[in-house]
C-alpha cells in the first residue's frame, strides 16, 4: 500500500491539489453508525484555510465534501463510505512559471525523483497538505466512534514560535475538560494571553516573509486497558506511522518523551495503584502506553511541526530541467504557519489509527455497539 | 497483522523469554543473495546479555541460532527464511513469586488486561526485549542487502544518563567513516572518553539499583533518492512504525526534530545545489526525507530509550490476584541500561523498514542485483 | 479488507447501484503510463447494460466515466488513479415495493444478516452486478499494462444455454489469433452460428420469464515462466479469489480442471520439451501453471456463471419484516442473461491479478517498462 | 505476502522437504482457547505418509510436532503460536541424480524459472506436498474455535479414479452424521464398498507406475448467515484462494458449482422460507453463499484433484543445465493418489480462512468466547 492505511479500517486517500478533486474511500465501517455530517464540516472548517484568514493561506476553499457511497437515511451501510472535495480554488499559473525550481523543504525534489516527472507538480500534486482535508473528514467519522464509547481527544498547541501554551492538566477530569475547551476554540490554546502572542509572533513572521513552526500536544482520555498489539502493531507504532504521514511532522515523542534520557528508571517507572476498583498509574511518564498496550491512562503525545517551507524570500535552489543552480522566488499563497491548521489533522489520524486497533480486538462490529 | 510486520519483506515474530524458543520467519527474501552467518552472530553478540557483562543482565544466553529454512549452498533460496534461536539460561522460578505484582513501566499490566491472564508472564513473554534477538538476525540479513547495494548505516550513544557524545559530522564522507568507526565498537560512541563516563554513569546507577536512559542517533549513508511512498508509507512513517516496536522507545524525531519548533522557514529549509552531477542540500535539516521521500541526503534520527524500568528498589504498585496495593522487590537478572544493546536492534529495523520500502518500488528482485 | 483487493496494486470499490456514484480508487500505478481512455470506454460498453439491447436489461446507462485523480498530461502519474461513475438511470421505487421480499439467489437475505438492515437495499446496493463498471475500467488499464509487455488476454462463451462454442485452438499462435478474433466482436464466440443460437436461446427464456447461465473460457498469452508466489499466492490463488469476486461465479478450472478426476498421472503431465531456445511443454493439461506458478504456456482457465437470479416468475420466499412466507414477484429491469456482460469482467480481473503479482516480483516500476 | 497468508489470523509457513525443519507461525489466535493436541496429531496422520501404507509413498515421517510459542499452561496465550516438524527421512541423494532433469506435472522448472537455480531442489523443496503438514497442524486449531461454536466441516472423497462415492445427503441433521462419519474414518467415503474399489483402483495404478486423481468434496455445518465481506473478501474468494493454495488443485466449485451452466434461473434459485424462527432455503444450489456472504445453509464445494505427478514411467523431459530433450525415469518415494491425504489439508484451510472471516467481523476475541 501507498497512499492507504489501515487492516480492518482502511482509508484509501486519492487526488492532487489542482486536479479535479480530492477524496477517501473509508473500508471497514459498521452498519448503523448516526454519523453528524456537522462534525465532518466543523473538523473541515478547522484545517481549511481561511478559518484565520490572516494567519493563513489566501487560497479560500469552501471544502464542500460530498458522500458518494456507504451512506443511506443517515446511518452508514456497512459498505465504503466515500467522501469527494472538488478543488474549486485552482490557480494552477502560479506553479507554471517555476515548475522547473525545486522548492526548499517541499516534496518537489523527492517526487521528481520517484515519478520521473510525470507527477502533477501543481501546488504539490499529491503531496500537498490539501490531501489532509479527506483524512479529516475520515478522522470525523472515527471520532464519533470514538465518542460513543467514552474517548474523546483533543490537540493544542504547546508551543508556537517559541512561545509556550499552558500545560495539559495532569489529573485526568481536568484533563477531560481541559481537551472540551481547546476543541471548542478555532486557535486550539488553553492560555489566549499565550494564544494571542503565538498569532503576533505568526504574523511578524509573515510580515517578514517567513514561517513559524511549532509543537502540538494531544490527549486521549478514556482509553480502556489492554488496546494494541505486541511488537510491530503497539498502540505507539500505529499512532506514529499515521503522524508521521502528516506533512511537515518530524518528531513524535508519548509521555516524558525525549525527557526520558536524562531521567533514572525509579523516576521514569510510573508506580501502579488502585484507585476503587481501577487500577491506575500514580505519574504517567509513559503517556497511557506500557509495552504498546493501553494501560487505560491518558494517552499523551507531543508532535514537532516544522515551520511552512513555503516562504516568499528568494532561495537558492536548482532548476530541475538544467540540472543548474537557480535563485527561487514563490509565487502563490501560503500560510505564514501551519501547526493551528494540521491540529485536526492529528486528531484525524489519531482517531483512525485507535479505532483500527479497537477493531482488530474486538472486530468491526465494535463500532456500532453504542 | 500483530508481530508481523512488512508488506514487501515480512517478518513473522514468535517466542516468549522464558517458553522453547524465539525466532522469525522472514518471507520476501531475493534467492540467491550470498549472507555471511558472521555478520548475524555479530550483531547478535553486540545485542546479547553479557558483552559487557558488569553493565547488562547476569542471564547469559549464547543466543546460538540456527538456520530452519530458506537457505541452501550458502545462499538464500527466496523461500521464507526462518531463524530459530533455544531459549536456554530460564529461571522462571524468580517470576513465579512475585508474578501477580505488576512491574511499573513493564507490559505486565498491559498484557494481563489484554490477554485476561492467558500470558506467558515469566521474563515478560512475549513483550521481554528478548524477543528483539530474532529482530536482529532478520536485520542483519537487511544491512548485507542494503550494503551490496552501497548503502550503509549505524547508531551511536548520542547520550546516555545525560553524558553526551561528539555529535555525527555533517559532511556524508566523515559520516560515513564516522559510522564504520562506531560500528566497529562494542560501546557505540565516537568519543570514546564520553562513553568512558557514560559506563561509569550506568554502573552508579547500578549500585543505587537504579538504572538510566539516553538517545540513540542513526545515520543511513548512500541512499538514493526517490524511496519511500507519499502520505502513509513515508519513510519517516515506516521507519517510526518499527521503531516504536522496539521495547522501552518512547520518541523518535528526524533531522532537527523537535528543534523545528523553534526554527523559522528561513533556516528550516535546506536549499538544493548541484554538486557535480549530483543534487544534493546544503544543509540537512530535513533528516534525507522530504515529504515522506528520501532525498539522497544522509536519513538522521534520533530515539530516546526510557530507563530500564527493572530497578532493584521496591516499588509500589498492585497485586492483580487480590486487586490491592502492594510492593515490589524486583527479582531476576536486569540490566541497569539497555541503550548500549537497543543499538544493533534500531540499526536491524531501520534496514528492514527500507529493504521493504526498496521492494516497493523495485521488486523483490532488486534484493539480489549485487 | 473488504471491497479493497491487491497488495502491489490496490483496487478500492465503492458506490451502491442506487447511491449517488460507483467508482474505485486504484493505488499502486507507475508513473509515465500513457492510457488510452478509449480502451477503457469500450470494455464499459461491453459490460454495460444495453449493448445487444433485447439480451440485457432496459436499464440504461451511459457508464460515463470521470478520472479523478492520478491522470496528467495525458499519462500517469503514479498516485492514486480514481474513476468517478454517476448513477443517472436510478428507478428506485421498483425496488421500494418490494423491499422485504428476499429475492432468491440475491444477496438480499445474506446482506441483511450481515448489515442488520441499514445496507441500501436499492438494487442489491453494493452487491450489484453494477460494481462491476469500475472493476472493469480498473481492468482495462491493466491490460495495456500487460499488452505493453506482450501479454494479451481475452475470453469467450464456451457455453451458454447448453449450447457450446467452438473450443480455443491449442496452438499458441493460432490461440493468439482467436482471442483477437473474440476481443472484437460485441458477443464473444469464435463459432457465429453457435453464437446465434445462444442468443436465441436467452431470448426465449426471457419470453418465458426465465434465464440462462454457462461458462466463459479466458486465455492468457505471452506470459513468462516464473511469476506467481509459493503456496498462499499462487497464480491459481490470486486469480481464483478474484474471479470468485465477480457476482454469479460458482466454479473455477485451470486446464484440464474437472477433468483430472478421471485421468492418469501419464496422461495428465505435460511433458517438457525444447522448442528452439525456449521450453514449452507438449500439451497444456496444467493450464500454463505447475505448483502455483506460470511456466510460458497460455493461461487457460474455465469460469461457470450461473443463471440470472432476476426472473418474472412468481417464486417462493420470506418477508423478512414480518418474518413469514411470501410470494415474490420481480420488478425492475433484469438481464435474461449475464454471461455475456461478465466477460469484460473476468477479463478485467485477470489483468488486475496478474499486474499485482508481476509488481511483487519486478516491482511497480516493472508497470512502465515499455 | 507469499508463503504467508490471513489478515487476522495470518499463518506463515516455512520450509523445505529436505531441509531441517517445516513450520508455521499462526499469529492472531485469541488468548485462553484450550488446544487438544491430540486433534492436531490425529489430522496430522490422516495427512501422513504411511497412514494407509500401500496406497501412499514408503517414506515414513513420524511427523512429531513441537509447540515452540504461544502455548502456555494448555492453553493459548494469544501471542504467535509457533508448530516445528524437523524433518527425519530425507534421502537427498535420489534427487540430485536427477536434479537437472524437470519433472512434469511438478513446480520444478516454474521454481527454476522463478529462483533462478538458487531454490532448494530435493524432493521439490517448498513447493513439496509435505509443507501441507504445518497447514494441516494450523487447521487442526482452528477447527477445534469452529467446533466450540458449533460449526463442524469435513471432506470425502466424492470421486477417485473414475469410482463416486455415495453423494452427500441434503438434509442438515443427516449431513452432519454423514460428516461426523467420514471424519472418523481413514478412508473418507461414504460407502464403504465404493472406497474398496477406489483403493483397488489406486493399486492397480500403482502397478502399473502410474497414478491417479479424483474429487473431493466438502461440507461445513452450522454456519450463521452474514459471514464473508463483499466482492474481494466473499466467503467463496477466501476459500477458493486458499484452497487453490493445495498442491494438485486445479478447480473449485460452490454448490451445483459447473451443472449451473445448464440450469435456468427458476431451476437454480433457492428458494426462501421460515422453518420455524430460522430462514433456510428449499434446495441448496447456491451451497451456502449468496452474493459471497454465507447465508446459514451448509457450504458445500468440490475441489478436483489432479493425479499424483510423480510416476515412474519414463517421461520426456529437458535438461535445465543443457537446455536439451532428455527422458526421465524418477527416483525416490511416491504415492500413487494424494487425494485421500489431501483430504485433512483442504478442512485444514477451510478452518483457516473462516476463522479468519469470523474475527473480521467479530474481533480475535470472538475465537474464545466458547
Amino acid at each position: 500500500m501507498k497512499s492507504t492505511f489501515g487492516k480492518n479500517l482502511t482509508v484509501a486517500l486519492f487526488g492532487e491539489s489542482h486536479g479535479p478533486a480530492i477524496g477517501a474511500v473509508i473500508d471497514g465501517l459498521a452498519p448503523g453508525i448516526p454519523l453528524d455530517p456537522a462534525h465532518i464540516r466543523r473538523q473541515l472548517d478547522l484545517r481549511r484555510a481561511g478559518a484565520n484568514a490572516a494567519l493563513s493561506t489566501a487560497r479560500q476553499e469552501a471544502d464542500e465534501f460530498e458522500i458518494l457511497s456507504g451512506w443511506f437515511n443517515e446511518h452508514t451501510t456497512g459498505t465504503p463510505l466515500t467522501i469527494l472535495i472538488r478543488n474549486q480554488q485552482t490557480r494552477s499559473g502560479d506553479y507554471a512559471k517555476t515548475k522547473d525550481l525545486l522548492r526548499p523543504g517541499h516534496a518537489d525534489y523527492t517526487a521528481y525523483a520517484k515519478y520521473g516527472g510525470w507527477q502533477d507538480y501543481r501546488g504539490g500534486g499529491h503531496f500537498s497538505g490539501r490531501l489532509t482535508a479527506p483524512i479529516v473528514a475520515a478522522g470525523a467519522i472515527c471520532e464519533q466512534i470514538l465518542a460513543a464509547h467514552g474517548i474523546t481527544l483533543g490537540t493544542h498547541l504547546a508551543e508556537c514560535a517559541g512561545i509556550a501554551d499552558a500545560p495539559l492538566p495532569a489529573d485526568e477530569t481536568a484533563l477531560k475538560a481541559a481537551i472540551a475547551k481547546v476543541n471548542a476554540k478555532p486557535f486550539a490554546v488553553l492560555d489566549d494571553a499565550a494564544g494571542e502572542k503565538m498569532q503576533q509572533a505568526i504574523l511578524a513572521a509573515k510580515s517578514e516573509l517567513d514561517s513559524v513552526g511549532g509543537i502540538l500536544e494531544t490527549a486521549v482520555v478514556g482509553m480502556p486497558p489492554g488496546i494494541g498489539e505486541p511488537f510491530f502493531n503497539s498502540v505507539e507504532s500505529v499512532l506514529a506511522h499515521l503522524i508521521f504521514s502528516v506533512p511537515a511532522v518530524k518528531g513524535v515523542e508519548f509521555g516524558a518523551g525525549f525527557g526520558f534520557a536524562q531521567m533514572r528508571g525509579s523516576e521514569a517507572n510510573d508506580p501502579f495503584r488502585m484507585a476503587g476498583e481501577r487500577i491506575v498509574t500514580q505519574s504517567n511518564n509513559n503517556g497511557g502506553v506500557n509495552g504498546g498496550i493501553s494501560n487505560g491512562m491518558p494517552i499523551v503525545f507531543r508532535t514537532v511541526i516544522k515551520p511552512t517551507p513555503s516562504i516568499y524570500q528568494p532561495q537558492q535552489t536548482v532548476d530541475i530541467s538544467r540540472h543548474e543552480d537557480a535563485t527561487l522566488q514563490i509565487q502563490g499563497r501560503h500560510d505564514p504557519a501551519i501547526i493551528h491548521r494540521a491540529r485536526p489533522v492529528i486528531d484525524a489520524v489519531v482517531a483512525l489509527g485507535l479505532v483500527d486497533l479497537f477493531c482488530e480486538a474486538y472486530g468491526t462490529g465494535w463500532q456500532a455497539n453504542i
